[in-house]
């Protein structure tokens, strides 16, 4: 007799319905990896009666929360509703009644993942959420499996398709912000509110889910510097293409000794980084190892089929688990609590635009007090201005730690030859 | 009382020194991770008095292969002396006294690595080799695992640093083939004899392993059209620039209905396309999954603690297994054996480099050639040349059949206006 392992999927959106399809299309293959057959029981929709792209009997579906959570047939419930409201009592509920979860529910992960991990162990069950992060790329389990003997030193992150494709279109035709959201949102990359992503929100979350991982501490979303990219001028990404810097919105996590820095921001990333070359919706996952050195993941970073195939590839982990009897371990091992880097720990070199006035003196000026405060320049560029006898600096740092960098930033903010600090972005990458 | 799991090293080259280091260094989180001590029991050298990077009681060191193969302590062997003779008899040997084994020797795997997963299985051990494709990057189990619910339609790497090393270096400082070999070899980047890697071979034993995870085919190294890079021309690289193209040496791997076609050449790759921007000694092997899309991993091909790394992470894998009791289960499933596809399945576009004779009509009857044949061109350019009134033609077809470029070729060469035909690449990527 056939081994079968039910199956029941909260929400038949796009995510649900690519599910079914994949359970059905590759029946066979699946139960060769496996050796069970993966059997979908119920599907907790809000309307039967719904047209639907999937074909399953409308037996299957269900209004009725409970005829999922409770139901003694299925092993492994898949939240694909999305939110943090209903999802929160659903997969609360769901390991109360010991069965398996697996999301792709990155805001209530990054918001609830330590606590709902717990309930996971004490209740001996799998929580698994591979799509929480960079779609169909498999970079958590990367992360905890493939480089699971290193131990990481960085993870930095395009892990908003969104911002990536506004940021692309504005650096690749000089269109502004608002039209290059525009244009997303007509494509579809961009969602009718687009708040979370252009915000960094969307991004802050899943940084909390890649630090936890890496570095096997709590980071709360608070914890977070986050900087969306809605201030990003054309002007700056025209002087980044002369300097060789391409702006992103990247989500980093570093450790430096016991403490940890989680940001995100824009930032200008050296075009001899690999990250500089992540254009348009993709995503990609860059890790940095003691011993691996770097690495990156590269991929779609949302969709219905990519977010889909990384549900899968947790179901089947599951699965598999269920089968050795050694489901309820998969939460990563927090060692600490997160202790944040103080700023004089956080070096990076930075990019600062300035408005200064065009006379005699100012440039020796500016010299003289980074000269003061030791800090040095790989780059400055002075620019005339047509108007208002204005000169524009942009300035580039050599390695320097955050707190110098406030500091001078302060300072110069003081100047009288200082107009204006118009934009400040750190750099990742070597600059040539 | 701590469980224990016993390693036996079979070479304390760098990478066997890695090996021991990152066990040494990592040692409590290896433990928190496993649940047991990994313990080094024994470790096979050809010399126990030469100096050596890594500290070891000498007690641990032999010259006797025995003392690691038939030694009751060790449950993991772990095979870096590299080579296809005396590791074939080691590992045998080692599975044959039920001794899991990992390995990173690439050219063992692609060779025997069928006949070594079917020892394996009948044993009940595991065999893995993560470290014997992309160095570092874990990309093996990114196949097995993260993409396991996904019908893999396409792999192609950059899986060769030296080769990635040289063409970068001619691409990006307009050297010659021989200049930036030595450059290579200089730094380190190519062997003493860098035959393996430059005409193809060390490329295409790697294929022979994704092939077969991504495919679930044993692909024979005889089935994989193999074509070095000793024969490019800074001619074409300058064109490849003209028209958007970067050449690489890819390895790839695509299915056309049950048939698979497997190569390893020079290719010119869209600059829109990922691989295109992987650069230097740097790895990356991209997928296309029906489902996922593209996903793309990168990272450090080769270097000792990359290595290493990926060594540790299949040994973690293998501790666990054994705690779990499931070892022998670590062969792909093998559905058939490969069957090539025929030139008419085989798709692509071309870059052809001509020299004419630079009179009236040359230009119109190949174009006619070409309409006669049913192919058209996305890009011709026409340069007369300074000698012998002869001109260079640069053609870029569309997308066409193997067994329709073939015979246009062979016709090219038959008609009078065409003095040679100097190149050819396939092209890989959208051109713009």
């Amino acid at each position: 007799m056939d081994r079968k392992i039910g199956i029941g999927i909260l929400g038949l959106g796009v995510v649900g319905s690519g599910i079914i399809h994949i359970i059905k299309e590759n029946k066979e293959m699946l139960y060769k990896k496996i050796g069970s057959n993966l059997s979908i029981e119920r599907v907790l929709v809000q309307d039967i009666e719904k047209d639907r792209n999937v074909t399953l009997p409308k037996k299957l579906l269900t209004t009725n929360p409970d005829d999922v959570l409770k139901n003694p047939d299925i092993d492994i419930v898949i939240e694909v509703i999305g939110g943090t409201d209903d999802a929160y009592i659903f997969i609360e509920e769901a390991l109360n009644n010991r069965k398996h979860v697996v999301t792709a529910n990155k805001d209530l992960i990054a918001l609830y993942g330590s606590e709902l991990h717990d309930l996971a162990e004490q209740q001996g069950c799998d929580l698994f959420y591979e799509a929480s992060v960079g779609g169909g790329i498999p970079v958590l389990r990367g992360l905890t499996d493939g480089l699971v003997s290193d131990e990481i030193q960085e993870v930095m992150g395009i892990i908003n398709g969104t911002t990536n494709y506004i940021l692309t279109k504005m650096d690749e035709e000089g269109v502004p912000f608002e039209e290059a959201l525009q244009d997303a949102q007509k494509l579809g990359f961009a969602e009718a509110d687009p708040t979370a992503d252009i915000k960094g929100l969307d991004a802050a979350r899943k940084m909390a889910i890649l630090a936890r991982l890496a570095f096997h501490m709590n980071v709360a979303l608070d914890d977070i510097e986050t900087r969306g990219i809605t201030n990003i001028s054309l002007t700056d990404l025209e002087y980044g293409k002369q300097l060789g810097l391409t702006m992103k919105l990247i989500g980093m996590a570093k450790t430096h000794n016991d403490t940890v820095e989680v940001s995100v921001q824009p930032t200008f990333i050296a075009n001899v980084h690999p990250l500089s070359a992540v254009k348009n919706e993709y995503n990609a996952v860059y890790v940095k190892g003691k011993a691996v050195g770097e690495t990156m993941f590269y991929g779609p970073g949302a969709g219905s089929l990519p977010t889909a195939t990384a549900i899968m590839a947790d179901v089947i982990h599951v699965a598999k688990n269920i089968q050795l009897g050694i489901t309820g371990k998969s939460g990563p091992i927090i060692e600490r609590s997160a202790r944040l880097s103080p700023p004089h720990l956080r070096t990076s070199s930075f990019y600062i635009r300035l408005h200064v006035h065009d006379r005699v003196g100012s440039f020796a000026h500016i010299s003289q007090l980074f000269q003061d405060m030791d800090m040095s320049f790989k780059r400055i560029v002075q620019t005339p201005m047509k108007k208002q006898q204005t000169a524009e600096i942009i300035l580039v740092t050599h390695q320097t730690s955050l707190e110098s960098f406030t500091n001078a930033m302060n300072k110069l903010q003081q100047m009288d030859v200082v107009k204006s600090i118009e934009s400040y972005y750190q750099i990742e990458g070597e600059t040539v």
